[in-house]
């Protein structure tokens, strides 16, 4: 199977890039994790993505605040899917980063997901590998299942607080 | 290959989408489009993504305005990546199918592309089935030549008006 | 008297639904509470609010945050009025559920009421069932002169609180 | 079967106003317009509102624009449901009127429908009467069974049109 | 002299009121402070605005959040200039308050200042006052020196800590 | 009676300040209108704000687009109430004029206006004016009379339109 | 004197960028103007802004719209100025691109300017050449005295406008 | 060498003005640092662009928040490049200050930064100073250098923990 390539354009992207990374665990979908500037290690960015394909990556993550350039620096140097991840900075709630991830120009599209959201471009990669494997979609599909189960039980206890009141 | 779905919630949405089908076609996708709506034929819709999978598609492009739950009502029954194109209406400049697709909760993404972006919408498809499918990788990358080649050409064009005047 | 049924998309939610919960209670309006999503418990969610309207229930008040679909799918699948809660989450101060649930198209309108607002859906609720209990809407309007009431109290108290300075 | 009273700030509010007309008149559902003011003739805004109960009205539809307080102002004075029709202004793209209206203090609260979404005031002002009239709640179902009908009915069409390309 | 009336919608309003009322204390201008809602006691609003002139008032101020429409029915009931203080709420910053105070029709003003500006609104309603009052122009005018004087005195107080660095 | 200066940054302001204009000719109100920029007549905008009062002015309007600094550079340089009028640009639809012109720092308001509101930015400064003339109050009041008999007759006139259906 | 160049990120921005050149053709500076796309000619816009420094350009000007990363991509390498000229699109005014523009990373500045503000991206270049450059900062003064007294000119002419009616 | 003013608009900016302060000391640039207030101080601050040139600053950098004029008001003044440094207020999370600062008229242009950019404004300054300066254009491309290995040491050090888990 092919793996993930997940990068952040700043170390403080962390908790947001870690709810990514325990997904992608979860899945048993193999990743590599890096922290790459689109503009103070542009070449290094455009690097991975150019190279990305031939060493087996399926789909990059791009995860970064502010004016949120890297997932569309990645989109720019491969024809993989890349996933952006708006990070929520200091100030503007995410904005800044949603609309300068998702804006992008014809031709190269960024396929991006809520702000902060480390987990569904997680699972985005995921279901991208999940079109021609069908062991992992069958994973994806069971993860749906547990989740709503989930909620049931939350709607079951929830139903049982409300009667012992 | 696998083929792309294509859903728009109003008939309203097809000069957005048309750019998505052209692109297609210009790609050789096979696609099927449908008009379905999130909240008026929302067992239909809900059926279209259930079977995608089995009926031989590899993604879903939803577009849709204003509150555009379409792409996040595919995305709930199904586990093919599904595309989100938020449409603009007549008020909010889109701002609104923007926020309703791409801020999807935890375990059902919503792969989002620019506000009317139909041809990103495509693209981002055709990358998609590109992961595991060499030849359309292959001429994705010729597409992004030639986009590159047709903007040295306008800037050597430029060039030349700018030595005339 | 008809009751109402409240629907929260995830437990996280659960303290502004809280406020909705306890103005039913000061009422005397009967409730059922889920917890249900749109996303995950997608037919749950439905045939909840497909069955609504014969197991007795007035009014739906549907919380959700983020792309908040729940009060708009539960108005796809009922002709009973349904009140959107939008609630905040982490970013963008509820903006993104607030135009996701009130931005509906045409012939499915959603009763939207404040961000956050959990009293206001109830009494939102409350008006309804009132349209055709007098007994209902007399209460309402004793609810209204005590709070007209506890705000000139309020005015008096702060008055000699300036005249003892 | 109870009227529905419906308010506008301005004449010019009357092409949105004019979509809830057309739609209670197809619902066979009696009303009064009214172009009362919030600010300009306040005493006889607040007069409707005050009598409307006891006038044989079930709902009132308020529509204004900018800062828009004629719904607010309404929903004081009566404890009918106000449904909040926020209409787009000459800047701020209805913003302004959206946030004006729908933000209520608790205790007082409208229910706010899209901005210019004239039909939507009218078809939830519908389901609050046909909460204890079977017979408009079918009529209303099967306006949603006929726009169900139509979308399919494009669908089809769209799928001939590209058979024939 | 003319005194101020200051009214806010909610006594959770006080902390930026109090900038106000410290302010005119400071000018030495009376005031009367009241809590009274545009909506829970709309009358007693309406009444107090329509009295304003005749019992003394030169001027009104009214400080409310979220859809802040107390300055508006203070400004429909008077033609004393009315001050709008929208106060930032729970959610949107003060947006919601800022845009319901100032985008007031034609032929109701409101004077609005800046979200939670307490201080301004007070300096603002002292300023009309001193249009035909000389000795507190003169007194606004050497608050003015004063303020200006404290800046420079923190400038060189901030030269000297960086010269003994 | 003092008259009003009116200060606009630009030519292109004249359609929102000749309602300005127009409003101050109907209530009898002397007016001197200039052209003048904060930034390109920095001095000459200062200037008429630090002469304005001891040349017989009661207050200043002053209309800008984008940064607009207009209406603070004359606040900071008088104590007689300054008028914001923001006037919408190409682009933003004039909420960068609103926040440049509302949101100023303590001790220098701005009583600022709905965006274009140039009748509004007049009537706020004849209220200004009589605060201290009876007689310009009076008027003030007969316009607002004839503004609700205004709305009132369009309010009949609808209702013959609606019987003659 | 080092010129400026001047990138534009689609031929469609020349309206806005003409602005500019016509500004900087106005002080006698030279320029070089070209197409080039941070994401499809992402090695052509970089591969200039490195050797700008060299080929004697002095600071870049880049104009781009939606997630505008063009500028960004320019600064990242070189140490020369960058000025950032946001496009307004179709959507969203023009927000988008401030935000990708403007909000970015510590270390790689961009020194932007108002949205669609052709002219002023070239006055911001004159005025950085014009730190060593005497000469160029007296002809930017003149223009400045020029614009001024233009304003002053406009002024009187309204002066005798308003005296003839 | 030409060294850069510093401006800041109140004391409560100096923790943002901080990060400006030691980036120029980083890069050995003189600066002199001032608390002036466009509004409140406006004559002082006009005096320090006016004569800025003169004593020898090559820019000036203007930290401001909410209605921010000093950055504008410093470019009114003087023909050097004004840096505008955005600062976040207490709402509306510093959107206010960027729209004040950036949106300037043509001929007066601000060279924005990120809001609350401190270091940023500094390097901007110092690549402008560095147009004309060799070794200060070595020293900025040798700090790019830096913070490139900086990150890409980060780098190394996450795959060791990623290794070692």
């Amino acid at each position: 199977m092919k793996s993930i390539g997940i990068i952040m354009g700043s170390r403080s992207d962390l908790p947001v890039v870690q709810k990514a990374v325990d997904t992608l665990k979860q899945l048993g979908i193999g990743y590599e994790l890096h922290i790459l500037s689109a503009h103070r290690t542009a070449s290094e960015a455009a690097e991975f993505a150019r190279t990305a394909r031939s060493r087996g990556f399926g789909a990059i993550i791009a995860a970064a605040g502010m004016a949120a350039h890297l997932a569309g620096a990645m989109a720019a140097n491969t024809t993989l899917p890349v996933i952006g991840l708006p990070c929520a900075g200091p100030h503007l709630e995410g904005l800044d980063a949603l609309l300068s991830t998702v804006q992008m120009p014809s031709g190269i599209p960024v396929a991006t997901v809520a702000i902060n959201g480390g987990a569904n471009a997680a699972f985005l990669a995921a279901q991208i590998l999940a079109v021609e494997d069908g062991a992992l979609a069958q994973k994806l599909a069971e993860l749906r299942t547990a989740a709503a189960e989930k909620i049931l039980e939350q709607d079951r206890a929830i139903q049982q607080e409300l009667n012992q009141q």
